[in-house]
């Protein structure tokens, strides 16, 4: 059995502890300064209020203050937050690491160094730890198509657990494992964040598609949705992460696996990034839908953003072409420049006239 | 100005009308023997009542006992039957066809022939007509996700149209193309009937989430869907069409854009093959289901019989293990043998433990 703790009390973080605590293992859910309520309410009821479920056996909860109580004698340590708390997090266990634990991260982003180059959040986490403990830690991270809830309500989830070390990740996955969460594992981080990342974009351009038939009055009197327009832009996506793996190093046929289009598919089904494009596809500027949502986190906008500073760099050391990542470079003028667009159909799949 | 005829009056067939009629057109629109009622009400209306809309302008119906005028003078013959209706489409058309004639099929499905080689059906087609015509017509076909009433609703919709003769298949998408209907070609003729034919079979694997879920109870008390397993075999899907297609020499990149996980997508967001789908996950057999379902057309379940039938040929040529297609191996057992499985999540993207 084996010591792990969670920190970030959020939805997919404290998720995690249900195969954990299936799997008889001792949990600690250590809130960040922004859960303080979750774990008033799990100390007190036992009961997790976001997550409208209670506590699994084993899993004890933490105020933020009580970090270094939480983390004492830890093998694996989860970072649950989101991606905007990366630094945070790595500022926050800096002091209390020890060598040979593990770090595992939920975390689905991208940030992008001074020089444009994509980095992902586990090295991006790595660099806020003290140099002396940067090389004594592991690091992995979890990519696939999990909704929150539903791992806790412990339906099936096929996920994948990344780590440039196979050691690493097969023991994760081992302790992770349960009959209903199902593990895969690869050594090709790169190509697992750069997924999970832009799956989070591109839904958003999905999203678009139901805000577009609210604009053009709804379904039709003879019951036409824009299913057929969400699906095209679905098929972009995928093309288009694809090519960001290729270009990369990573291992493709992510893109058509549970990283990519397994990710994207259920990203597709609803929450806030559907929601942000819809309200984009009715009309509104992003400035406008970002006043409507008001004080939510859109990681999807942080990823666009990342793309917007990445694009013009890989263009400039000749890796990529002005027409490539249409559908982004849309993204990206929606979202950082706040333009009102029609979608650029006819750059789609290489540009329209034959497949490449 | 082109003279086109649609022979099959059902949602698809007719519904290509629209883009023909709005490049200026003249369009016949045939009707089957089954389509006698459609074209009765096309005739005395104008109204197509299964796709509940007026016809277009420049679209006459003909009834089927009128096809040699409907084919007179034609350059296009656009086949609208779904997959049981080639060997008719073939004999049907023979005798009216004339040397320089395309056929453009709508139709997704594939055939097996005596040594379980997997066939394309505009081929099936070919194989119909008399042998002096069959080399002085074209072929051609579309793929792509197009949900028939969305395209009469003239909503954007981004189709691939394939054909063995890339200048046959550029004069044909210049004739179909609209500012909403997006056309893509390709010369990749099998690639493009492998994924509009596989995505059927898996979609019905994609659908049994829905059934599953009410099997367990339903969403439960605290908002848990079954999402993430229909994510997780929505990846496995695309993977084993990315694993067909590399098999039959044609375009992998196709798993991954428009026809692959684009058409997937569009047929996921429901229809009869995830209605066949959920009844299954509720626990019926296929047996039970299809008694359900009587009467309907179930092209998926035809496909999966296919695949039934070439899969032990492709192990025994060596082209494939007892391990590849694990999702299509259990939609054999789950329809060919109407046995109630458990899916066999271990054996998905090359066996559970490290990606492949």
């Amino acid at each position: 059995m084996t010591k792990i703790a969670i920190v970030g009390a959020g939805l997919m973080g404290s998720a995690t502890s249900f195969p954990l605590s299936d799997n008889g293992h001792t949990v600690r859910l250590v809130g960040t300064h922004l859960d303080n309520e979750t774990i008033q309410s799990c100390k007190e009821m036992n009961y997790h209020p976001r997550l409208k479920r209670h506590l699994a056996p084993n899993v004890t909860p933490f105020y933020i203050g009580e970090i270094a109580e939480a983390l004492d004698g830890v093998e694996i340590i989860l970072s649950g937050v989101n991606s905007l708390g990366v630094h945070w997090m790595g500022k926050t266990l800096g002091p209390h690491l020890q060598a040979g634990q593990t770090i595992i991260a939920i975390t689905k982003g991208l940030e992008v160094d001074d020089l444009g180059n994509l980095t992902i959040l586990p090295d991006v986490l790595r660099s806020e730890l003290p140099d002396v403990i940067q090389d004594q830690v592991s690091y992995a991270a979890v990519g696939g198509p999990c909704i929150a809830g539903e791992l806790a309500g412990r339906r099936n989830s096929l996920v994948v657990f990344g780590s440039r070390n196979q050691e690493i990740v097969d023991k994760l996955a081992n302790i992770f494992r349960t009959s209903y969460y199902h593990v895969w594992t690869t050594t090709d981080l790169i190509g697992l964040e750069i997924c999970a990342a832009l799956k989070n974009a591109y839904t958003l351009a999905v999203g678009m598609a139901t805000g577009l038939l609210e604009k053009s009055g709804g379904v039709d009197n003879s019951g036409a949705f824009m299913y057929n327009l969400a699906a095209g832009i679905f098929g972009e996506s995928a093309t288009e992460i694809h090519k960001a793996l290729q270009l990369t190093g990573a291992n493709p046929s992510m893109a058509y696996g549970l990283p990519g289009v397994g990710d994207m598919y259920v990203t597709c089904m609803g929450g806030r990034t559907v929601r942000l494009g819809k309200l984009i596809g009715e009309g509104n500027s992003y400035a406008q839908a970002r006043m409507i949502m008001a004080g939510e986190t859109l990681e999807s906008v942080e990823i666009i953003r990342v793309m917007g500073d990445a694009l013009p760099v890989m263009e400039s050391k000749g890796l990529i072409t002005s027409s490539d990542f249409p559908l982004m470079r849309f993204l990206i003028e929606t979202i950082v420049n706040s333009k009102t667009l029609e979608i650029p159909f006819d750059k789609f799949f290489g540009g329209l006239q034959r497949l490449q």
